[in-house]
């Protein structure tokens, strides 16, 4: 049977999602500690998104195969959970069929990419948001928030080194929000290209800092050319929040 | 003269405010950083408030005696919060007479204890929230609360150990409120004993989870025994917010 779970993460002290020679991902630790609760000797799990160094999330989805499982599948969470260091959380438990795959059959992920406009940096907050010792305007921010969404060929979002077959992609939600100083940028859509989201922050921001006019967004877009966006922001910022399937 | 910094700190890592032998406190590597920015040799700080290991602090004060400082009182902040860990930030720097005391001089200080209600732990919030799987009454904490404020003898809501005087405080505000699944605890007083609002956050979640009724804060209060009081809610909860002078 194939089991899919819901996980969170905080990403700081990880080399990303993904099995790597050089670090300690997030794969391989959960993986050992499934193994560990599960008394398997090898195992292998499906990421849903691969998230790089830094990046978090509340809501990444990754399965495994295993047969005679014997503790409850509303139990599993917990149990796996136990053996998983503090900053790894598996919160759900479901079985899948065979042929489901947490990545290809995703419908629809979200992200949200945090900044923290203040005077000085919030040490409490230092992994989760990128500190922005000047203001940003989150109205303008807002107005090239919403001209990326829709249909679109990204291809101006994405960074190099991307396998992707097409970078056309569809943005449904595209939106920028501000609580307690906390500058939040809200990324809905179908499937996202390498660093899509950390650009299109990056691109927000400078359009915040009044560097860029909002339509400086469409422009990107249009040209089809990555350096009409804007940098690729900083990975901490960024959380994959859910994903739909 | 006399600077009088504030501090925020992710107090995660340190063993308390307070220098000790076996482990590194927020007092001494903030002094290595001040007399590294300014190149001196001997230099003490004085802290407003000896948070405990674990305790983070957006609005700590901390005061030290210095002469000739040839860095402009307004980017001093900056400048050692350039040589001081990212955990630990300095955003203000003001001069106070020789004869002021950080400490003794504290007309009212804020403090904020949150709990994360919900049916897992947030991997992202775990060094500054404490997890709570099951539901918080906020009204009747927030009942409790109430009875918490105003002047009275604290001796039931003070660690043992404790070299205070008097157990006579007055508490201005002791509210709680709930956003997002974080229950907060808000605690403005005139001063407090050795483990108060830990010992009031412990008794406000009893009454949150049911086991006690909100009167029970008030009979704590009248009995003015420890055993009637909650238990010391864990450290990492607390956040020392503001300090007025």
């Amino acid at each position: 049977m194939q089991i899919l779970l819901d996980v969170a993460y905080d990403g700081t002290a990880y080399c990303g999602w993904q099995w790597q020679k050089n670090g300690v991902s997030v794969q391989e630790t959960l993986e050992e500690g499934i193994k560990r609760a599960l008394g398997l000797e090898v195992l292998r799990v499906a990421g849903a998104s691969r998230t790089d160094a830094g990046v978090h999330a509340l809501g990444q989805r990754a399965s495994f195969f295993a047969q005679g499982i014997k503790i409850p599948l509303d139990k599993l969470p917990l149990v796996i959970s136990s053996y998983l260091p503090k900053d790894i959380c598996v919160f759900k438990a479901q079985e899948v069929p065979d042929d489901f795959s947490p990545r290809f059959n995703a419908k629809e992920k979200t992200y949200l990419y945090r900044y923290l406009v203040g005077s000085y940096p919030n040490p409490l907050l230092r992994h989760m948001t990128v500190f922005c010792p000047h203001e940003l305007d989150v109205g303008k921010m807002g107005e090239a928030a919403r001209l990326l969404e829709g249909e679109h060929d990204f291809a101006a979002f994405c960074a190099a080194g991307s396998s992707a077959k097409t970078t056309v992609r569809t943005v449904y939600e595209c939106s920028v929000s501000e609580s307690e100083g906390i500058v939040s940028i809200k990324v809905r859509g179908n499937g996202f290209l390498y660093n899509m989201v950390r650009i299109i922050a990056g691109t927000l921001w400078q359009v915040g800092l009044g560097k860029n006019p909002p339509e400086s967004a469409a422009i990107a877009l249009e040209s089809r050319k990555r350096e009409q966006a804007g940098k690729t922001a900083p990975a901490k910022g960024l959380c994959l929040v859910d994903i739909k399937y």
